[in-house]
């Protein structure tokens, strides 16, 4: 049997609709599927189940051209050293604020320069820019003041973007870039794994209400001693936990921000203090014969950074397939499944 | 403004059709609501948000007499205390096996004699104790080798019951119950709060394909040293893991069944070392800056007791309201709610 695939995004899918594979009656089978990996196979091969044979189609990755904003900044820079290691095409502009270019007129990236174009020439730029690199999509990690200039930047020039920054008015982010239609992948978290981990919880909560009822909690939380408010992360888990049935409220998380404490108690490791986000929910039940424990520790930007790239995949893939939905966020990348 | 609410089983949904509850905007109001605690509330009481007066019909909890079978084992004590503690009419008898009555004719479950019923005269002595008792459940915790003879038997006098009894040929089973209209709650693992875990783990895996994509994951159970085979629920946990896009094979589970590291690695109290199940997943970024840590451990019996008991509750509502629906399991009851 021959089984043509359309464009990778959604192999895992199409490989679900071949017959012998659609049940998860062959497992093994399925991790094993040469579909799993998509960059370890030629563009006509066969299964090694034995029973299909791959045929997948061309151009099954869309070109694009990534231009990377605040590489001033160290989670701009940690995108364009994550993109770098991706192969994805770097252009060499970066968007920065007006003390930056007093500065300096590049910031360097792995050996890669990247000209620094500061928002007075920004409107002009942009033009050119998009003419050179038509299949272009940025990432935007500036800071909380200038969300708002830089999202009607992007809307203005109708340019796709990854949006990691925190703060704004969310909501009326959200509306401004669905009603324009612009491409967008926006989420205030893009670490993959703890937002599937947030889901996670959210969806145990929504099915399972009241399944830890009689449960108690404790949340200790351990981030750099320069972030002075609770883990926003925490608080979201907290909110599921509450609708699991357990009295807990978010004032109870405990916040370790003493290194000492830090190294001792947590773990963290000294190279680490000055970034990492650390959490554990401890789940006890009443009578103390029922103890669940979830950990997520993060070092430094490497997974936030990571997740953005994957956003810029994702967002290319859906842009090359003219998708009608425009506006998504991390969930979204995050049911799409493996990027790469 | 009057709410008249019907049997508790659905308070809680029915509770979000109130207009100001019916979103998760305050949460900590439907956490604090008195119908999230049945029991501590009048017949017609006003909601402590002051807002609408809620009236409950009566016999909000369905009336039925449990009767707890193989009591000569420790699982069918276990349940049997468990109900007693809920204040659940505990039926006399218990069925047992031809062995048990050579030995002795009663048992005792915290002061109250239960009369072992042997395989040759049960089928004579079901028909007076239904008579007797007519809104019977039992719950069974027999041996896997009893397990088709024990599902006979309730499909035979129509039964309705709870079996927590593992083995067998599950597919036979459910479709023989299901064929009878029998009501009935069959689960390998009546731990709400595992089977929870595990359910969350399958939609975590079902809905983000490859989110763990590139980590690398470890796993080690406990459980007393009688128990030789590999933790069932390691296993269906790792196949999850494996759809999140982890290369990892149900052989490379860590079993450890020596006291001494059970005690000194896995931190099991020494009182627990004839019954327990501990469970550690740790999952690891391909670059090392990100660990997550799931675990779950477990001692004695108590909360696969106080599972069974809630599924009785939940099968006794299903029969009051006579549902269309006859065959349940423990995610059923887990979408219920809190019984209590």
């Amino acid at each position: 049997m021959n089984i043509v695939l359309g464009p990778l995004p959604d192999n895992r899918r199409q490989l679900c609709d071949l017959k012998h594979h659609n049940t998860l009656a062959f497992p093994k089978m399925l991790a094993r599927h040469p579909l799993r990996n998509p960059g370890a196979f030629a563009a006509s091969s066969r299964c090694r189940c034995a029973r299909t044979s791959v045929v997948v189609m061309a151009s099954s990755k869309p070109k694009f051209q990534l231009m990377v904003n605040s590489c001033t900044g160290k989670m701009g820079q940690a995108v364009a050293e994550a993109a770098l290691r991706a192969n994805i095409d770097l252009v060499p502009y970066t968007l920065c604020a007006p003390m930056d270019i007093e500065k300096k007129t590049h910031v360097t990236v792995q050996g890669v320069q990247l000209e620094l174009v500061p928002p007075a020439v920004r409107d002009v730029a942009i033009a050119d820019i998009k003419a050179r690199y038509p299949n272009l999509i940025m990432v935007d990690y500036t800071l909380p003041d200038a969300i708002h200039d830089m999202v009607d930047f992007y809307v203005r020039h109708n340019t796709p973007f990854v949006m990691g920054t925190t703060g704004g008015d969310r909501a009326r982010i959200l509306s401004e870039v669905a009603a324009a239609r612009t491409y967008a992948v926006i989420a205030p978290n893009m670490g993959k794994q703890i937002v599937a981990f947030q889901a996670m919880m959210d969806m145990m909560a929504k099915n399972f209400p009241g399944a830890f009822s009689g449960y108690r909690l404790r949340v200790v939380e351990s981030h750099q001693s320069t972030k002075k408010d609770t883990s926003g992360t925490a608080k979201a888990v907290v909110q599921s936990f509450v609708e699991m049935g357990i009295k807990f409220d978010v004032s109870e998380i405990e916040l370790v921000r003493e290194p000492k404490e830090q190294m001792e108690v947590m773990k963290v490791p000294e190279s680490a203090l000055n970034g990492h986000a650390y959490h554990t929910y401890q789940l006890v039940s009443g009578d103390g014969t029922v103890m669940f424990e979830f950990q997520h520790n993060v070092i430094g930007r490497t997974t936030y950074a990571e997740g953005t790239v994957d956003a810029t995949l994702f967002l290319a893939q859906r842009i090359a397939e003219k998708s009608e939905t425009t506006l998504f966020n991390m969930i979204d990348v995050l049911r799409a499944g493996a990027m790469r």
